[in-house]
């Protein structure tokens, strides 16, 4: 009887952060598409723009005037999904097992990367980059400070839901922790008591030691098609040090982080050779006053494309309503991000 | 102090089902969007299309030709993501806390609605919706024979990854129950264990009692946008009678099922004057020899669209990271849903 081969083989791999599974199906990548067709962008901007609402001394929607600013800019989202202000939910609310409701509180800023609207992270001098490092620890700190929950995130590309070209991302804090952040918790917490060492220390160690999915290595960071993955590209990236929160980062820490998101989002675009796009973020321990020592801090980059700069993986039907199905295994994905050059195809540093 | 009011503040409702929560935030409707617009589909299809993969008499890139059927055809997928022989995966990976994977084995197969290439379900005379149903629950009888899971789904329209516009659906069965199905499995067995009574029975009861997000509601069937919505207009159909599994409906219970079927998604074709796309698909108690008594048949549908035909709602940066994001109250979808005929804009019946 054959052997089973995962790169031959329909099968499901757990994510040990989530307790879900996903299928793999490695021989259905060979499948002809003739779905749809995503524009690919790769388009170049100008450096500014007068009518971009993001880039410095222009003036947005709600009337505000963007300073000069020449580092990050960092303000308040004009249409904030979440609010300071808000009144308590009635109690028979709060317990209909049926119709629960709570109210959420809290706030969502925009954080703008730079002031040229020409260039994304990768194509950003490494000093602007560690900027962008700094504003995020701040913002983390600062917020992390009134709401237990600061969520750090960037929807890169039309694709994705980004509706302005200009580089930059968002910070929502809430007053609660949301589903994904509730879950990792208990997944986090449960390793740690069952196995006495933190789950993402024990795999990053595991992934740096068999570099099958390995990405992107640096002194301290490593970035990998996690075991696991959904997204045909998806990586996670890694401190392999302990650390619980973005604030805790050394300068030096920063620094090399810097250089490791440079290299993975160099080779992201280099992969198709357009502006890759993809939501992107960092869950850390809450900001519940705790160390949080069952957390390791670690990002997440969710890439929706799967064949080319124009066709992506769609996740509908099976994935939404059973679980979420991938084309090619993480091994395979890894390997193809292996093999274009970390130094961006467009914009190489100095 | 100003009381609570859901049309007003942010808050998040649970989804007793998955146990999962959701951000709404009705005030955010109204910011501008700038972002990307989609092609509206509303083009109008031949009756039949020699080019068609799908349509009767054709050859499928497989060189296998479809019958000239008459009814709805059903055919093993080509490029199936689950298929019969897996070996099985070795001990050491099934049992490995942070590398854990299982083979799957399943089965795939497409299900075209009718030979008219250009009907979608609403488009449809009622035999013929019945007979979609009629096929639906025969696949699952047979495929549940052999399989604890047999997803029914339909992914319609080329914004959900419809690679076909023959109007036609999918049948996913597998050796494993999947995440969704797992989760709301747990959720349906608490409930009944904690209150007595079906989860999605009480409900639909509850919802028919007040009306205020109910959309379609027939003698047997009710379609509401639920209290947990994630999807703008996303709805849950379901019976207004103790029923786990498709083939257990009566002739009756199925005709009237057509015609809540053809209301509801009249309704969504109506609303933006489009072919209105969506995944939509059937749960029901996993067949495993059980009654599955806990259980209660539904169908969700998830719709992509948000303010018009050519703009949608992207579930990104915060959905994927930290939880999912409503812009509108499902009470003020269902309102829109309401205010709209149930009589398709383009295929009144004869
Ligand atoms: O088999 P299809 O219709 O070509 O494929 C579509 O539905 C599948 C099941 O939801 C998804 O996995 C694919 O990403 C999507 O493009
Ligand atoms: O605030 P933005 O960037 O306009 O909005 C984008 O990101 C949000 C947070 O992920 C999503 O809720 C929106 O659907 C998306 O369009």
């Amino acid at each position: 009887p054959p052997r089973f081969d995962p790169a031959e083989h329909s099968h499901r791999r757990r994510n040990p952060l989530t307790g879900q599974w996903v299928l793999v199906s490695p021989h259905r990548a060979k499948r002809p598409w003739q779905g749809r067709q995503e524009a690919a962008d790769d388009t170049v901007q100008p450096a500014h723009d007068p009518h971009c609402y993001l880039c410095a001394g222009n003036t947005r929607v709600s009337g505000d005037v963007n300073p000069p600013y020449t580092g990050t800019f960092v303000f308040t989202n004009d249409h904030a999904a979440l609010m300071p202000e808000v009144p308590a939910a009635a109690p028979q609310t709060r317990l209909d097992p049926l119709f629960q409701a709570e109210a959420a509180r809290g706030t969502s800023r925009v954080i703008c990367f730079s002031p040229d609207h020409s260039r994304t992270l990768p194509e950003l001098p490494l000093p602007a980059i560690r900027g962008v490092i700094d504003t995020w620890a701040a913002q983390s700190e600062e917020l992390g400070a009134r709401h237990p929950w600061v969520q750090v995130f960037e929807n890169k590309g039309a694709i994705m839901g980004c509706s302005q070209p200009h580089p930059h991302g968002q910070i929502w804090a809430c007053d609660h922790l949301p589903n994904e952040a509730a879950t990792e918790d208990r997944h986090q917490r449960e390793h740690l008591a069952a196995h006495g060492r933190s789950l993402l220390l024990a795999y990053a160690e595991r992934e740096a030691a068999t570099g099958e999915r390995v990405v992107v290595q640096t002194a301290h960071w490593l970035a990998v098609v996690p075991w696991w993955a959904t997204w045909p590209f998806e990586t996670l990236l890694l401190p392999r040090f302990a650390v619980q929160r973005l604030p805790q980062l050394t300068p030096a820490q920063r620094d090399d982080l810097a250089e490791a998101l440079r290299r993975l989002t160099s080779r992201y675009d280099n992969l198709f050779r357009c502006s890759f796009p993809y939501s992107m973020g960092w869950h850390g321990a809450p900001f519940d006053g705790t160390a949080g020592l069952h957390w390791q801090l670690h990002a997440h980059f969710y890439p929706p494309l799967l064949r080319s700069a124009t066709v992506r993986k769609f996740m509908v039907g099976f994935e939404m309503l059973a679980e979420a199905q991938r084309d090619l295994t993480p091994e395979q994905a890894a390997a193809q991000l292996r093999a274009v050059s970390d130094v961006h195809y467009r914009c190489p540093p100095p």
